[in-house]
Parts: C-alpha cells; sequence; structure tokens
C-alpha cells in the first residue's frame, strides 16, 4: 500500500465558485455569527443550548445547573473548528479574539489531570468514564482535538493544542489494555479520527496507537458495553437505547470483521473513515478490505440517490439491502458528511476517483440541502419525499420536518455543515509526491507545492451548467508532475484539450491523466456530458419500482409544491420527454439550471366527491413540470416535495 | 328518534354458513380452548400472561407478585364473553362448568367493596382510582360487565352478574359529581358500553346514567387527566404517552363537540359505539349528530380499504385526512371490532342499511385476517403491504409481523376476535316492532319472536360465490311483518323473486323491503352483483394514488409472494383485465374464489448488475397473477404480501 495522498494547504486554496463561493460566504458572514449567538443562546426563539455558560460553570466561574444534552460541548468545537477553517481559507478571521477567549475558557474548565466535560465535572464528577455508551466523553474530546488541529493549521497557535494534547495524553493513560487502565471504547465513535490526526500534526504515536486500541478493542467479546450497562442497571440518558442491540454502535464483531453497514449511521461513518486512516498508516490490507466491503455494502445497497444513508428514523439507523423509503427515512445531515469524510480517505488510500462520485453526491445534494438559503435555518434529517399534513407528532414522520428550523435541541447537524464547507478545499484537491488530483469541479485557484516545483492553478468550472472545465497551469517544473483530472460517473463521453489542442484521454482509476512537463502556462479545457438525465433504482427497491428521478451532473432533482402544485404523488414523467434546462436570474436559482419537461397528472374521475374508495377511472391531464436542485428545495415556504416521481410506461 | 333496533337472541341463530360457520367452530373448538391454556399460562413459547395466577393472588390464595400488564384482567373477562356466546349460540358448553370455577375465583379476588383489579388490588392498594389515565380500572370492569351480561344471556345464571353489579355499584357511587366522589373518567374508554348493557339487561337507570356521566364529564375544563398528571408528576405504566396529548384519549374537547376521529384508534371506538348507545337511550339527537359526523370522518377520510383504522404505529392512533400509508399503519384488529360495534348502533338507530357497508368490510377482511385458519396465530396490526425483510426491529415498521404470533405481551385482539365472531348472530339480524333486517349475508337459521308471531328463517347465502342468496321464511303472522334486506353498497343491479315471481325492489334506507302478510312457507331469492371488481382510491391518498385493488363483494383480495413472486411492488394490473375466478378444493381457498388475471412485472434493465442506481431501462413481462382473500393471507408461511397493485394506465 503506497502512502495515503495529502490534502492542501486550505490558505493555499480560494474557491471562485459561484455556487459554493456564495455557500462559503454564507458560512463565514453568517452560519459562524449565528451559530456563535446559537452557543450564547441569544437567538430568540431558539432551544437554549446553554453551551458557553456551562463551560463558565465548569471553570467555575459562574454557579447553576449544568444544562442541555450530555455531548453538548461538542458543538462549541465543531464551531470552532468551522471559524479556524475559515480563517486557514483567508475568508474571515474577525472571530480569532473570540476564538481566544473562548479557548481560555476551555482551559479554565478543563481539570488539573487535563479532563475537560462540562457534563461530568459539573454534575457527575465520580461518574467519569463510568457511561462510554451514553455519555459521549470520548466523542466530545475528539472534536476538542479536531478543533485544535484545525486552528492550529488556521493561525499557527498552539493554545487549543495544548488544551488538546493534555486531554488526549489522559486519555491515552486512562484508556487500553494492561492493569489499571479502561479497557473500553467509545459509544459514539469520533475519538479515533482526531488521535490520528493529532499524531499526524504532532508526530506523537501514542495519539496513533490510542486510535489503533480504540478500533481494535472495538467488538471483542465478552462485550465491554454489555458488561457497563449490566453494572449500571440500565440507561441514564438514552432509554430508547433499551434492549442495547451491539449492532446500534458498531460493537457486535471486531471492526475489520465487518462487511455491512449497520446502526446508528453517523457512528458508523466515523468508524470507517478512522478504519481507513489506520488502514493506510498501519498499512494494514486486511483493515483495508473491510472498509471496502463495508463501502461496497453502502454504495451499492443502503444508500439514498441523495447520498444520504439511514433508512429509518428508527435510531437514525442502517436498516438492511434495498430498505429505502422515501419519507420516513432519517438521512442524517451528519451521516452525509461522514459519507463525504469515508469516501475522501478510500480516495486516499487507493488513489481511485470512483470514490468521488458518492462523496460528490453527499455534497451537492443532502450536505447543501441541510442549510437554507440564508444559512439560518437547517435540515437534521433529509427526506426525499415530504407531504407536510402528514409530517405529525402522530405519524412516523414526526422526525421529518417540512421546514428548515432553527436550531435542534441535538445540533450536531448545523455546525458539522460549517466545517465541512469552509474545508472544502481539502475534497477539491489531493496530491501525491508528483501527482495533483482534482476531485471535485469547483471553481478555485491553487498554489500547489511539490518537493522542487510550485504549480499555480486556476479551475474555473461551469459543471452544473454546459459541463466544462478549463484548468489554468502555470508552472516552471523540474519534476515531472501529472494532474489527475476524475472523470466523473455520471458524464458520458468526455472531451479534453491541452492547449487548444484535441487530447486522448489517458484514463487511469477513473482519472484523466495530464502528463507534464510543465513550463509556464497551459489551458486545459474539458467537457463532460451532464445533459439532465434520468436515473432509477434498483428493482429491489421496492419503494422506487417504476420511478425516475432527474439528475444534471451530481444534483438529484426535485419536484416541489409551489411550482407543481400539491399532490406530487400523483404526477408522471416521461423518459421520453423533452427536457428544457433553464437558467434564471433568480435569486434563489440563478447558479443552477432549473429543468421543465411535460408530464401528466392522474386524475381519478371515478371517486364520487368526498368520498374515499370507488370506481378507478383515470385520466391524464398534461402538465408542465418545474423541477429544481434537490439541494434548494424548501427554501419557498412550507410545501410538498418529491425526488422520485413516478413514470409513464 | 325512534327506539333502537334489537338484536335476536343467540341462542335463536344457527350458522351454517361454510365461511363463517367454520370459524364459529375454530372459535369454539380451538381458540376458546387455546386461550384458556394461554390464560393458565399452559402454551410452551407463548408468552406468560399470569391471568388466572394474577386472580389467585388477589384472591389471597397463592403468594407471590402480580405480573403482566396493568390490564390483564380483561384478557379473562373477555375470554368468558367470548365463551358464553359459544353457550349462548350453541356452539359448545364443554367450558360452562370452568367459566363456574373461573366465576368463583373471580368472587373471591373481588374486595368488600365490590372493587376488583388483581393489579391494585395486590400491587398498590393504596393507588385505587388515582390513575385513571393508565391504570385501565374502569376498562376492565367494562370487560367483567360486559362477560356478566353475556353469561347471564348464555345461561340465566347470576353468579358473574352479581359480582359485575356490586363492582358497577361501587363505580356509580365513587365517580360523579359532588362532593366526595372522582370527578373523573377513564383513560381507555369501555366502561361505558358495559354500563348501558347492564342497565339493559337489570333495568337499573344508574348504570346508564353513569355511562352519560363518564361521556358527558369528558373533555371538560380544566382537565381532569392533566390535573392527575400533573399531581402524580408523571407516567408510571406507559412513557410512551410522555407529553400526554389530550387527543389520544378523545379528551381534548367535550365528545358531542367531537367531529374527526382523534387518538387511539380502539379508545376512539368504544366511546363512539357508547355515544351512539346514549343517543338512542336519552333520544340525544345533538349526540347523534356527533356520532354522524365522526363516522363520516372514518369511512371518508381515515379508514382502510379493509375496514381497518389507526394509520400511524406510532401510539396506534388516527393520523389525519388521507394519511393511510399501507405498510407502516396499525390498524389494530380490536379498532375494527370497534368499528363494527360503532356501525352497528348508528344502524341501530338510524336504521339506515349504509353502515353495514363497514361493518361487512371491516368483519370479512381485517377481523377475520386476524386469526390463522388454524386458530391458534393471531394478527394484532393488519398491514396492506409486507415485505418481510423490511420488518425488523430497526424500522418503522417494527410492529408489523409478516407472519402471525401465538400470543402478545398485550392481548387485547385475540380474546376480543374470538368474543365477535361468537356473537356474529346479534350483526346479521335486528329487528323491530314489526320489521326484520338482514344486515350480512351469511348462511344460517333463525327463529324471530315478535309480538304475536314467530318466523322461522334460513338465510342461504353464496355471497362470496355467485351472490344469490336464498331467504326461506316460515311464518303465519297476524301481525305485518316486513323483511329488510340490506342492499350492499357494493352490488349494482339487484334482482328479486318472490315464490318464483320477478318483484321489484321496494328501496328504504338502503333496504330492500318485502312486507308481509307471511302466510305458511315463503321463498325470496336474491341476486347481487358480486364480479369481481377494481377498486380506486381517492386521489389525495398519496400512499395509494395510480393504484388499484381488486375486490369481491366485501372482500378485499391481495397478492402473495407464494403465487406471484417475491417483490410485488413491482407488479402491474390492468383494470381492463380478464378476472378468472376459480374455486378450488383447496383446504384454505375452497370457500372463497381465487382470483386469476394478467398483469405485467416490471423489469429494470439499464441497472448493472448489483448496482442501486442507474439508467431507467423498462421492460414489461406479462405474469399470470393470482389474487387471493386478504383474510387468508399469511396462511403459508412468511412472504410478501399486497394489497394496492399498480395500475397500467
Amino acid at each position: 500500500m503506497s502512502k495515503r495522498l495529502n490534502t492542501l494547504d486550505l490558505q493555499d486554496i480560494k474557491i471562485t465558485d459561484p455556487i459554493f463561493g456564495s455557500y462559503l460566504k454564507l458560512v463565514a458572514e453568517k452560519m459562524i455569527p449565528y451559530q456563535w449567538d446559537i452557543l450564547n443562546d441569544r437567538v430568540k426563539d431558539a432551544i437554549p443550548t446553554h453551551c458557553i455558560e456551562n463551560f463558565r460553570i465548569a471553570a467555575g466561574e459562574i454557579k447553576g445547573e449544568r444544562k442541555g444534552v450530555v455531548f453538548q460541548d461538542s458543538d462549541l468545537y465543531k464551531w470552532i473548528e468551522a471559524a479556524a477553517y475559515c480563517i486557514w481559507n483567508g475568508s474571515d478571521n474577525r472571530f480569532e479574539q473570540t476564538i481566544d477567549e473562548v479557548i481560555s475558557l476551555i482551559g479554565r474548565a478543563q481539570q488539573e489531570d487535563g479532563y475537560i466535560n462540562t457534563y461530568y465535572t459539573v454534575s457527575e464528577p465520580e461518574k467519569r468514564w463510568t457511561n462510554l455508551v451514553e455519555g459521549h466523553e470520548l466523542y466530545c474530546s475528539g472534536h476538542l482535538i479536531e478543533a485544535a488541529v484545525a486552528y492550529y493549521y488556521a493561525t499557527g497557535k498552539t493554545n487549543l493544542l495544548e488544551i488538546a494534547r493534555k486531554n488526549a495524553d489522559l486519555i491515552c493513560e486512562v484508556f487500553g489494555k494492561g492493569e489499571n487502565r479502561i479497557n473500553g471504547y467509545p459509544g459514539h465513535q469520533e475519538i479515533e479520527i482526531a488521535l490520528i490526526k493529532l499524531y499526524r500534526v504532532t508526530g506523537e504515536r501514542r495519539y496513533l496507537d490510542t486510535a489503533r486500541y480504540f478500533i481494535e478493542e472495538r467488538g471483542n467479546h465478552p462485550n465491554y458495553f454489555i458488561n457497563e450497562i449490566k453494572k449500571r442497571g440500565g440507561y441514564e440518558f438514552f432509554p430508547e437505547l433499551a434492549d442495547y442491540d451491539l449492532k446500534y454502535s458498531q460493537s457486535h464483531i471486531r471492526p475489520v470483521e465487518q462487511r455491512t453497514a449497520e446502526g446508528h449511521a453517523v457512528r458508523a461513518m466515523y468508524m470507517y473513515s478512522a478504519m481507513v486512516d489506520l488502514a493506510i498508516e498501519y498499512e494494514d490490507e486486511e483493515m483495508l478490505e473491510a472498509c471496502q466491503a463495508l463501502w461496497n455494502n453502502i454504495t451499492k445497497f443502503r444508500m439514498y440517490i441523495t447520498g444520504s444513508v439511514g433508512s429509518s428514523g428508527f435510531l437514525e439507523r442502517f436498516t438492511t439491502d434495498y430498505d429505502l423509503p422515501s419519507n420516513t427515512n432519517y438521512s442524517e445531515t451528519c451521516a452525509s458528511i461522514g459519507l463525504m469524510m469515508f469516501g475522501q480517505r478510500m480516495n486516499a488510500a487507493t488513489r481511485n476517483a470512483e470514490y468521488y462520485n458518492t462523496v460528490e453526491k453527499a455534497l451537492y445534494n443532502t450536505v447543501l440541502s441541510s442549510i437554507s438559503i440564508t444559512g439560518d435555518r437547517y435540515f437534521y434529517v433529509n427526506p426525499l419525499e415530504v407531504v407536510p399534513r402528514f409530517c405529525t407528532d402522530h405519524t412516523y414522520m414526526k422526525h421529518v420536518k417540512p421546514v428548515r428550523q432553527r436550531w435542534f435541541g441535538v445540533a450536531c447537524c448545523p455546525p458539522n455543515v460549517s466545517r465541512t464547507l469552509s474545508s472544502l478545499g481539502q475534497y477539491i484537491y489531493a496530491k501525491d509526491k508528483d501527482r495533483l488530483y482534482i476531485n471535485l469541479f469547483i471553481s478555485s485557484t491553487a498554489k500547489v507545492k511539490f518537493d522542487k516545483t510550485e504549480m499555480s492553478l486556476s479551475l474555473e468550472s461551469a459543471l452544473m451548467q454546459e459541463g466544462k472545465i478549463i484548468l489554468k497551469v502555470n508552472c516552471s517544473s523540474p519534476e515531472k508532475i501529472t494532474i489527475n483530472v476524475r472523470i466523473p460517473g455520471y458524464s458520458g463521453q468526455i472531451k479534453a484539450t491541452r492547449d487548444g489542442h484535441r487530447v486522448e484521454i489517458d484514463e487511469d482509476n477513473g482519472y484523466a491523466c495530464f502528463s507534464g512537463p510543465w513550463d509556464g502556462f497551459h489551458t486545459i479545457e474539458i467537457d463532460f456530458d451532464v445533459k439532465p438525465r434520468w436515473v432509477s433504482a434498483n428493482e429491489r427497491v421496492s419503494a422506487n419500482v417504476g420511478k425516475i428521478a432527474l439528475m444534471k451532473g451530481p444534483c438529484v432533482y426535485c419536484l416541489e409544491e409551489k411550482d407543481n402544485g400539491d399532490n406530487l404523488a400523483a404526477i408522471y414523467a416521461s423518459v421520453n420527454s423533452t427536457l428544457e434546462e433553464n437558467i434564471t436570474e433568480d435569486e434563489l436559482f440563478g447558479k443552477f439550471p432549473v429543468i421543465e419537461y411535460y408530464g401528466t397528472r392522474l386524475l381519478n374521475e371515478g371517486i364520487e366527491d368526498g368520498e374515499l374508495y370507488g370506481k378507478p377511472v383515470f385520466r391524464e391531464k398534461q402538465v408542465r413540470l418545474k423541477a429544481i436542485p434537490y439541494c434548494l428545495w424548501g427554501n419557498r415556504g412550507e410545501g410538498e416535495m418529491i425526488v422520485w416521481q413516478k413514470a409513464r410506461l
């Protein structure tokens, strides 16, 4: 196994893309300030988080009861991580002083020995590390470490890194094999990824080894969690976990033996991501094989067309192959972020472009959909079909919200989206010793440093319009650098020119490879086929039999009530319809084409007025339909939405 | 308002019907003995009920902890009621001695003052009547009273009636307006129906008045339940009821003001049934108007084609208009029994035949479907679509069982089915002063006593075959008796002969009326149109848009995997297909025709092997389909089942 691909330094990437540029602006200018207000409980009508307050209480600076969910601290850490990326990527550094202040607060809330967790410090100090299943201490530490690493990269400051290391050192000491150590592992995976990042930034091997320990110990028998629950006599925080099922936390068998994606989707994604990292670091082929099998199980059996996972709102988890209902699913935003992380790492381990088809799908659909275009409303659950009147507290759709929410009692998603978007450059580019990888077609400029060469690059993408990308390279290279441009799975034929001359595509592992040496300015133009297309699902997906969904490039399209009337279940579309793309000046859709076509609406004239059942006397009425990108749904008030349309056979 | 219709004495009715006769035999010979064993915890592998044991403990005859759900006593009462009907209808009296013995046990478990409830007597005597929301004391008393009335009718014995009256007297004393009385009402309605029955058998007015009190007090503000929950500080038995929603127990507004069916479906049905009884007894037009509105809301907006209700497995409740998902619904057997009770009473109040269209639908589909043809396996939840591999503990379908179960922790349904089937005669016939009503077409003989006349009647029905019924009347009548035969809603044209001569149909309120005087033997033959027919749903039912279901008479048909292969979601049917009815010698289907026709199965050849998404390249393959009555599904092992088939437009 070769060494992993490296990401680029975020400060060397400038995102200029009209679509993602505006989302990044939203993150820096709206989400980060808004979420800071949220953490400080200054937003009217939003559920109080008590987040900063909890740290003050833990620091002994104010008195009061520590409130909020047990893992509330992680929201602050994720916010710092996102704000750090904004500094690092150059989009906004207004919060640097605020961050330094809050880091100081975190430091004051940290205990002498490095322990830090506002819940256990304030509310139940004697119960530290006794409830790994539910307590989320290691989960919170993971997010602290990730934030610290990000802030160090962004600013060079070690203030948070020192706090995080002190905490990590304690964890490495407390957990592990051997006497007087806790032979357990986290109920919610996250610490593993973080410790690997910490190892990479510090070079300190024990962080990596502890990450490995957590993955290798998991799922061993007798099971740590079962013993812990028995000892405690039940659940403290999450009674819904009663009858604890080890699959829920992927601790039913050893991770390296796992072949199907099981349990809570976010936990699963974070674990699989760590598994890839470990496979790379320890050159562990067996572990990589497990990761590949898990990836296949997800993408070939258990993933929505929108790149989301977790078919069941019941415990937010994976269910079974081909179980992909459109209106009762969970499809948590964080799980799609986790899928991006997993895919990025698989690509880094294998250099196979294919993984990015899924990363891109998750990004353009579920992740973008999770925030409003105003940046202050969020989806936690991402359904593919919504009839608002059926989403009541009394139905199975009660977790499905027909409009984005201000905030959530459990608010993992919004700050997770912020940190993902603000570090997006690390998903676009990657590099090897002598090779640059372009994985996403998001307009940007980049400076890429190789051993002896610096390459300047400008990527101009019209992916969501005509599918053309233009790459301008400036490099005077003694090294033979190759530029690998991902060939997206949705593109049919692709065409390329180099400095105006048509070139044959030299394909390798899903990439079109353009070899150097590069001397001065060069231009590569690539045309992908991104005509709108109809997609269908494997016929085993019973929810989607005889249905079709419209896509363009990585974007899934949907129909909204606003444009197409209500009762969207009565809409039929034909794969033979002429699809008309329109770019409008509209604020909402300006950067994405909308797609219009003729379809039919089924009327049933056999039902007598006001009756429920009657003769089927179907009549089809031609209707002009307008599909919009799924990522933009729900920005124009409450209404129905549907991705999968019935196919007129 | 005229006085209500009367039911007939069960001992005067003999059911000779090949379909229902065998179900009745099943009840008497299999279900009653099986359920007795269940109540005594003698069935291997079935969840122990502790039912008889609890009474022994309450009677102080054995020591131990009282176990099982808080309303476990009601299972015994419902069993007695069913067994009493078996005695009354003449099908089996083997259990009479056993019943007398168990009545004696119940008597010994009754407290001095008439109170009887094994949970509160044994486990929490000081908490009597303090938890009306969850405690089910009045619910259990209701079933005790219903059993007592049934046993009295069946045997003339007053042993259980005395126990029940003593208990009812206590309830009448304890509950009501005024000082030193509990101004509350039951969390689960049932006592109201029972007290009305007790009034009818004893003539004791205060039972009726207390029933009325319970209905009239319900929903008043300040709300009794809210106060009770506050006082107690939460839930004792059912934490899932947290954030108590008054609609759940139909106590959000006064019943007489209710216009939409809300909350827990069984509670609702029992309450509506009592409301009709009270409307009749008190000649309360306003109450009857409420009942009519509720009936309309159910049957025109919230009822499945199978005559089941309760769209949501979440708290087993009604949701909202047109929310009728086929695979996540609850559709509890008991709720359909309640719908039969409600419809029977609406018919008794209005003499309108229309209500029986729904009663018949609930009976032939959901109620019959709930028991296996062997009589010892039961459905509690009655889905209209099942894919067994999606019914896991990790999905929203976890309440949906793909095969009938031996017994349930909460086992209200099986004994409820027994008591309904064993009292079926009371649904077939009803009488007025000078009129006989035939509401269901179930072969039977009956002796009907009018003031001065006794009429002997034989009803021979081939409803589920060619739709013919033959009525043989023997009567020498000084009174002018009219025979009203219900014209079923599904029949198109009907034809009738009287003593071989074609007669015009004299229609009144949905009945074909055949007037006397009757002199000696007469024969009426009626032909209904029961050709198989396709039915569709109102297009607002988004789950069923573009789908069709096959019916014959009152019977809904379904497709099973056993006959039609798996992945039934891929089946398309056409309303123009030729439907072929076949009567087989098969033990399972011998009494119902199966229906065969050509349909298509959609194949998607655009998906590459093992992939989840791909091009839609649909191909239709002609397939011969075999539909069986919904009430017989799941009798041949685990497999898929579907009622609503996609329509080939």
